[in-house]
């Protein structure tokens, strides 16, 4: 048990990049927004007013690469493209419910 | 709403501000320390061992400036320090629990 990643069990590491991805800015404003039935770009995009179109283009590859949303490509003319929570995205829905509710509760608080 | 910080709604603001906070490297794994019973900071270093000492008392510093946990010294020879979860804190439980069990369930499908 000398390597660091040894002295952290599977469960922490796994819990660690799941916080780190909530706390990434911008990502849970976007699952949010998918949540809550946004699927085009532009829907995303007019949902979060702040994040440009080149940063919601790299979060969402970045959430497509963690198994958190799917992109949904229809052979249109021109080419329709949704995006989805996959099973793994739509199961952070109680994390995020819970974070903030506690936000919700201590910013009053705070303020 | 021109400027930046008028856009996002103070909830979005305080949902980001607690995904960080949990997001950040050490924290959630010191609060679960706290959550499990330890209160000295010996406890909470030996409950995450890849973690500094200079490291756990900057995040100490830290959780207590957020209001999440306060620092109790009590005057005794020598002095002793109990670290303690404050209500919001403690508030945090189910965030944690809810991230965990996502981290845990998931973990084990992309194994």
């Amino acid at each position: 048990m000398k390597a660091k990643e040894q002295e952290e069990a599977p469960v922490c590491q796994h819990f660690q990049r799941a916080a780190e991805l909530l706390g990434k800015r911008w990502n849970t404003q976007i699952i949010r927004a998918l949540l809550s039935g946004a699927s085009r770009f532009t829907d995303v995009r007019d949902a979060v007013p702040s994040l440009s179109d080149a940063l919601l283009s790299d979060r969402l590859k970045e959430l497509e690469a963690e198994g958190i949303l799917t992109r949904d490509v229809t052979p249109s003319t021109p080419v329709r493209i949704d995006y989805r929570l996959t099973e793994k995205g739509l199961d952070l829905t109680g994390a995020i419910t819970e974070l903030a509710g506690w936000a919700e509760r201590w910013a009053a608080a705070d303020a």
